[in-house]
């Protein structure tokens, strides 16, 4: 398959959205993906681990359903000893255990302007979670990495179409990032067996990456020579201005911060209602390019810093927390983070093809009443 | 609160959704329930008992953060003895397990003509799981219940505002149904702790009738001596043919059945593309009504039985399944299950005000190739 993508001409390449990004409305296929696929619901940013059936969850294709008894991990390409391995072997393997809050790269989508055609997230696309594993560098060490690598390749059990391609879901990593020792083979997930969704038995976790870098329900892992061209890598995933750019490759989460609504939701319409009076509003932060250094809180477009708290790890989102008097009336709340790279989130987003990585600011209007 | 809607002029009655239904496209409301609410995905139907996370999931309002430690259940109302019990005496009374199919009861509101603006569901609000907890008939004969006792009150934590109303989640049961042997207060899910989506640290579970009947996050039960007239229960989940209709209520769950699409998905259409040669078409069929006696599929609109397996339990879904030889081109399947009652699944779905209480016949198109 990735031979057929490479061997097409430039005007025959596939596309990773089915048709232009729109201004209409909400698709008919659009809600059947924001239907099967899974939202963190806001309200649950008040936990430090995120409880199972909560984290966020994209499907590309169907949850394969795979027999753990007789499923094996292949290891293979340009290694000195090609490695298959069961998972009752992995299990006696040294293990870590890590907090990791994953984001998917299209969270956010739904609120560009035009609209990329593909899973409509609003901001609800994250969770943490603690995944507990084998380091990946550990398993390429046994079977000895030759000197002229350059990535390593991961491919799912998971099957289907997109762009027109027939393929497995596959993504691949620079050997520097794959030989990082906090890359894990996680086979349980906040102390439990994989969920059958969660990519049991086997998944790649890519602390730091959005999402789709942490390949689910892994089959085989191959370490290659020259970039690996396969659709996840060379179409999708992209930072494109339009279809015919090349664009270029999403890696690293970008610093952002979302609020737990505060008051109680209208059913239909999600619109909130509190009581004045104290109020602590609190949220959380994170960024895959560095630490979070600060959050601010805007009240009605004053921006106010906010208490930060300890993060469960280098990669797992922090709490921030801020005491606020609400008086009566309506108020626009948002919240801001920074990272140790400077890094600030956009009241604005600046828009691309995909619709991937955004990060803007997150503006929550409440009625106190 | 109950008393408030009570003494509004027909005139002020609030309405169940906001907004008359609609031909017109999916609204930006709509968008963000089937966010934030969860769906089985399709090939979930594989497991007699749904796994944790992947169990349908609809949320009127926030999910409650409760404190196990300090939490009670208050059972009162037209009792001998109010009383008032730690979930540690509860886990120490006697206990039931029971697999139970619960399904939403706007599941399919979404393919309705026009729309009722509402949670947007697909065919996929629904799942099966074991609940474990203390008989609601146990404690209630403990209480006491007196002798002109009508309905059963069941209170949740969660509160919120629909249809201008404000309120915590509320729903009755008659005293005939809460006294069944099999309606339990759950405080496991498949044998764990319940997940705070699904009403940590207890919820109500009453199997063979719509999800709205089994209220999680649990606070209350009062017996009561006239008819509950609570949203819930007087203003929403009510078959009606207007918004001026008082309409029926809605109790138990319709006939079903669900296939599990066969073959592999397209990304962004979700259609499905398999090759020639023998696969097996599995799905499941459920009823709150009696138990499911017939299972037929169509295979391009001619219908052929299916193989039918054993229910969990009496009120948990069968598999069923059915050989099928797969020929190239297009086609289009189906299923429709019949109950013990003689009820069958329509091929066209009769429309109501709410979409409640669907159970038109699935179709899936597949491309043979």
């Amino acid at each position: 398959m990735t031979k057929q993508i490479s061997k097409r001409r430039q005007s025959e390449k596939p596309k990773a959205h089915t048709g232009e990004p729109t201004n209409g409305p909400i698709t008919a296929e659009e809600l059947q993906l924001a239907v099967r696929n899974h939202s963190l619901p806001l309200e649950a940013l008040r936990d430090d681990i995120t409880p199972a059936g909560l984290h966020y969850l994209l499907t590309h294709f169907d949850i394969p359903h795979i027999e753990a008894d007789t499923w094996h991990l292949r290891i293979g390409g340009a290694v000195q000893r090609a490695v298959e391995i069961s998972l009752r072997a992995l299990r006696r393997d040294p293990a870590i255990s890590i907090p990791v809050t994953l984001e998917c790269a299209g969270n956010g989508r739904s609120l560009l302007r035009p609209r990329p055609l593909s899973q409509p997230w609003r901001l609800e696309g994250v969770g943490t979670a603690v995944w507990t594993g084998v380091p990946l560098a550990y398993l390429l060490a046994q079977a000895g990495v030759d000197e002229d690598a350059v990535e390593v390749v991961f491919t799912g059990a998971d099957a289907g179409i997109q762009g027109g391609v027939r393929q497995q879901y596959g993504r691949s990593l620079p050997i520097k990032e794959a030989m990082r020792p906090d890359v894990v083979l996680a086979y349980e997930m906040n102390g439990r067996e994989l969920p059958p969704q969660h990519g049991y038995p086997l998944r790649l976790v890519v602390p730091g990456w959005y999402g789709m870098a942490s390949v689910k329900w892994l089959e085989s892992i191959q370490v290659v020579t020259h970039p690996f061209d396969g659709f996840q890598q060379s179409v999708a995933y992209r930072y494109q201005k339009n279809a015919d750019d090349d664009g270029t490759p999403v890696t690293r989460i970008k610093v952002r911060s979302l609020m737990i609504p505060p008051g109680i939701p209208d059913f239909f319409t999600r619109s909130r209602v509190l009581s004045p009076g104290p109020v602590m509003l609190k949220g959380r932060a994170w960024s895959g390019e560095g630490a979070v250094v600060r959050v601010e809180v805007g009240i009605d477009g004053k921006w106010v810093p906010a208490h930060l708290g300890h993060p469960a790890g280098p990669f797992a989102w922090c709490e921030w927390t801020l005491p606020w008097v609400a008086d009566r009336g309506e108020h626009e709340l948002a919240c801001r983070a920074t990272d140790a790279t400077g890094s600030v989130q956009p009241l604005e987003q600046v828009w691309n093809y995909q619709g991937l990585g955004n990060n803007v600011v997150q503006r929550v209007k409440v009625n106190v009443e």
